[in-house]
């Protein structure tokens, strides 16, 4: 297994052995920082930024930096010829003849996929959307790695903004893989999605126990508003051992790193906003360090922090943040010598921590199925041109699909066969998807309507389960 | 002749041999472009773009960095200190003390003239406005050679916005010093311009004939809509032997080479804006190509694409604009090199491909005169400061002045001499420009003015020629 | 003495001695511009700028590039971080783990201060706001003394905008730290403001002495508009001993320099901006440099200029402003080189020229105090939440505080003190600041306020000596 000319899309797409091979020469860059400049002599990066971020950008700009490559640079939207109506494959084909690597930014998630799929050279994606930035991921489990010898049985609390924050679900996932324990702590309303939970017990393996934030006293409440536990199933502490954990108990033990996050306004809804003018973000500080849970706690922000993190941390010797800001220019510069090819490392195996891929089924039909996320790649206008959409289906009770490109999950109400009945026209039915249907019909065979319209426009007629249970209520 | 320290303003800078020139060295850095690092070690392009231009930039920028030297940027417009009035000669200056070449993009049609005449440094244009794009007809002369083995002889069609595509008047003009005979198949309304159709003939010699887009079949007209063809004057099959040729006969024999423009719509008028709503603009799809005329041709763009060259092509092994941008970085790297001296290669001599250079007479005078281009440099605010309106007189029937700046040719109404006869007052005369006096007044003594009273405030009185024929008509 | 490690904020932070040393590496740089490019390999310049400055960017991103050093670049202001709210404190510990060196332009008054408080790196201020822009002030003495040999004893004339211009407050420094004299000729209603000759003065010894513009002959003020000169100390020509010293006689023996600014418009108040419309700002041209005492008078600009520096001087050898842009580039190489220690010169002893630092005491204290300048970086929302306001005490007649970072000097009009008589609470009064206890009260006792209600807030009743002296009359 190598890194050479792959892309850096999800942190899926990196198995456990490769991110320590990555870690391992970070760890060689980080030390002889200066001595790394005739790695990438002549090779060019493609640094393409369709958001605004400073601090990413200039990170990667400095990786290639040092390692004596050069970049080419597109900053920021109104000035590009996305202007003039061009699609990301041709971007990606066209720049792809220019560079030998590319690392995106876009507002579109899945842009980073498409750009993979077009270019022809290594693609790192920079953050897409509210979706993956892998790379981010990847400076907070080093920065953890390094600050705690090891990431394996950590208790690690994430804190803030749950639900928008493009780096926890990154994070999530890659902190299951490396076999630690998760605190969820979110500002109220900002809890993690539930698809993300979903995904994390069925891929991942290990429990969530649930601790909703109404429940628990107030004083807990106020200072530690933790509403969820992930036991991973390599630890040894299993939360099914002990049905009555307490989450005071839990937090009495202490945490190791407490993970905190801002508040992504940007990406709030309106009813949001409204709602966030009322009420407080929890405020990470000195005073909240001197609890029992946090009094040895390691404190990281993927920054720029706004108000939930006070400055009066900055020069408390358990602030890592930035630390792991810094961290990002060595963790970047191997990456990107590996995907080069400029440097090779060897893949530790995966003896403890095996982690099986699961193998989806693929969903891809000619029904008018869209993905229903508006900031996915493949539904916009420059976009719909070339790209098919694309489906897997991940779960049947209820039946759940998810886009290949924006990884967003979403329950389909309606399904039909396409081998359907001997063939015969009066057997061409479509069901409710929450029938038993849903577990008769062979994946391959799948077809799913939003609507008892669109079927019906397809040629099916409603079968007897057809009629959606709530739809029968008087 | 050497191209050391030389600007690229048009592309009739470059005589055919200095073009085969870079071609053979654009040849050399793309059969090893990661060896070519050490050749512009030290120096510096500035890299000035006041106009969105992703692929481009990226490409100059691309190539300068394979050569080992430096870039330094200037991206768009309102962040610059043009904001603050400054002059392009100043900023020519200045940029010039700090760089070794300059590449900039503007939207004033002559500001790489401009430019090239302040700097003290070579400066290449990527785009003036509606102007010139000499670069891209660099790579287009490139790929076509590359991927026909000559230019010479081939058939071109010239497909789409043959008005405001500015990629299409710099490959008129250069497919003609090459030899090549052209095909014009414009969208309705986007007709090439007539003063493009003029000098063709008058600098490079050949023929042009006509086939009016509504004389045509129906079926013809609606498929490829061929409305002139230019026959060089190095071809064998001379327009003029066979008066009668048919447009049907004409297309029947192939097309060696599509070459497809977008709408630039961005240039359009407001009655364009309004007509391209209606009208379709004529697509190049798989369908096309399968018509007998396009069997074998090969299909090129400069990119970006919108709507008129159909995604179905990508994988078809005809289509080759893919790899004409890509060669866009050798061909820069080979002229950037030339110019920056660190390469020399021998200039092969055009020993069948003379095209004389016309030296049209100068026409700079006290009058009033200014280029009646409101998007000419030499009209705007910030450079009459110190730009004087030069012009030359390209033609005397009817009178044609050409701006020098950005090439824009016109034809003024009135003419007086500067000389006029015996110096006596009761003799100095102005008369029409389509009178007889056109003929009489020596060049060197030519006065132009755009109206009568414009003459009369030079103190010039009414010859017996100075009303305008249709004045004169009831 | 070494500049290794260390950051130029505002020109004071250089003695004359390094100023010398810089000069003199310049010398080197500029005579071999090619062979500089071993130096900073390896290294990363970050060049930050929040305000729109092509000029400035450039060059600095040519000096490092010439010495074979890396540029990351932030340019303008939306796409940045700072939109999500971020502090300039945190980009600076940032973006000082990712680079080697800090540029940064910014449109706060003493952002580079905190720039180079954070950032562990050096940091140059490449202008904040209204405040410094020190290399454009080294530019313009290194061009002073390449053409005239020496500044010491040189008689400058300043020429336009002397209000506004950030490089006329930093250049009248540092023309008074090398024993110039200075002639101030102000387009009306842009003197030099009052601070800024009290500093001079104050800190550089030497006098100034003022023409008021009103009394001078008609001729003179339509010409030269010269409203004060100043001679320094170490000049044998003193105003002192000729009282009678005429402003004619002074312009009669020539001026060695005259450095014009441009208007600069986008800092002017409502009130200027219209009188600037009535107004004519004065323009150096062909024919003013005919009179007396300009005609031996290099022309020097800081650039961009709009029209106040005719194109007519342009061919003029007596014009030196495109190579003073010129020469900011081997002096932006030298100042980098020695702020990076890969140079390191012997630094000149300042044996004749010694300018006593005048060490004025600090003023901190827990009153309500804000700097009252409104574009100071101490006053800005994200910036509170660190910055504690810190000023100097530089005169008690009138009582006179100078916030350390934006500079800007104010009058409190009421005073305490923190060591109230015996510790009595009636004793707890307060003053006004322009009575005698402003003498009475050591510096570290101090405590002013804006207002009475203010100074009532902290627990303060008034003195006899309470009440405004204006209060009191009827």
């Amino acid at each position: 297994m190598t890194l050479i000319k792959r892309s850096l899309v999800t942190i899926d797409d990196l198995s456990y052995g490769e991110m320590e091979a990555i870690f391992s020469l970070a760890d060689e860059m980080s030390a002889a920082i200066y001595q790394q400049s005739g790695l990438c002599q002549g090779k060019i990066m493609a640094s393409l930024f369709f958001e605004p971020s400073t601090r990413t950008r200039l990170s990667f700009e400095a990786a290639m930096n040092r390692l004596g490559g050069r970049v080419i640079s597109v900053v920021d939207t109104q000035a590009t010829s996305l202007a003039k109506g061009e699609s990301l494959a041709d971007m990606a084909r066209v720049v792809g003849g220019y560079a030998d690597i590319i690392v995106i930014r876009h507002p579109w998630e899945g842009a980073a996929r498409v750009m993979a799929d077009y270019a022809g050279i290594p693609v790192i994606n920079a953050g897409d959307g509210g979706h993956q930035h892998p790379t981010q991921t990847l400076c907070d489990l080093y920065t953890l790695q390094k600050e705690r010898g090891s990431i394996r049985g950590q208790k690690i609390a994430l804190w803030g903004d749950l639900k928008y924050g493009r780096t926890i679900h990154s994070l999530i996932f890659a902190l299951a893989k490396f076999g630690a324990d998760i605190l969820f702590c979110p500002s109220p309303g900002l809890e993690v999605p539930e698809h993300v939970v979903k995904k994390l017990v069925a891929e991942y393996g290990g429990e969530v126990k649930k601790y909703p934030l109404q429940n628990q006293t107030v004083k807990r409440k106020e200072s530690v508003p933790l509403d969820a536990i992930y036991i991973t199933p390599s630890s040894p502490h299993q939360l099914a051992m002990m049905p009555d954990i307490d989450v005071e108990i839990e937090l009495k033990t202490g945490v190791d790193v407490l993970y905190v996050t801002r508040p992504q306004r940007e990406r709030f809804t309106a009813v949001e906003v409204a709602e966030d003018l009322k009420k407080k973000y929890p405020v990470v500080d000195k005073r909240l360090l001197r609890d029992k849970a946090f009094r040895k706690s390691l404190v990281m922000h993927p920054l720029p922090r706004v108000d939930e993190l006070a400055y009066d941390l900055d020069a408390d010797p358990r602030s890592k943040y930035f630390k792991q800001a810094e961290r990002g220019v060595p963790v970047r510069m191997a990456l990107t010598a590996l995907l080069l090819g400029v440097k090779e490392v060897p893949i530790p195996k995966e003896a403890e921590l095996p982690v099986p891929r699961i193998d989806y089924p693929r969903y891809q039909h000619d029904s008018a199925l869209k993905c229903p996320n508006s900031t996915c790649v493949s539904v916009q206008a420059t976009e719909t041109k070339y790209i098919k959409p694309l489906f897997r289906i991940v779960d049947v009770t209820p039946l759940t699909l998810r886009c290949v490109y924006c990884e967003h999950g979403f329950e389909p109400k309606y399904i039909a066969s396409s081998d359907w009945h001997e063939g015969k026209l009066e057997n061409k039915k479509y069901h409710r998807a929450d029938s038993h249907w849903v577990r008769k019909i062979k994946p391959e065979n799948l077809i799913v309507f939003e609507s008892a319209q669109e079927a019906e426009a397809f040629g099916f007629k409603p079968s007897h389960f057809a009629v959606r249970k709530s739809d029968k209520e008087p």
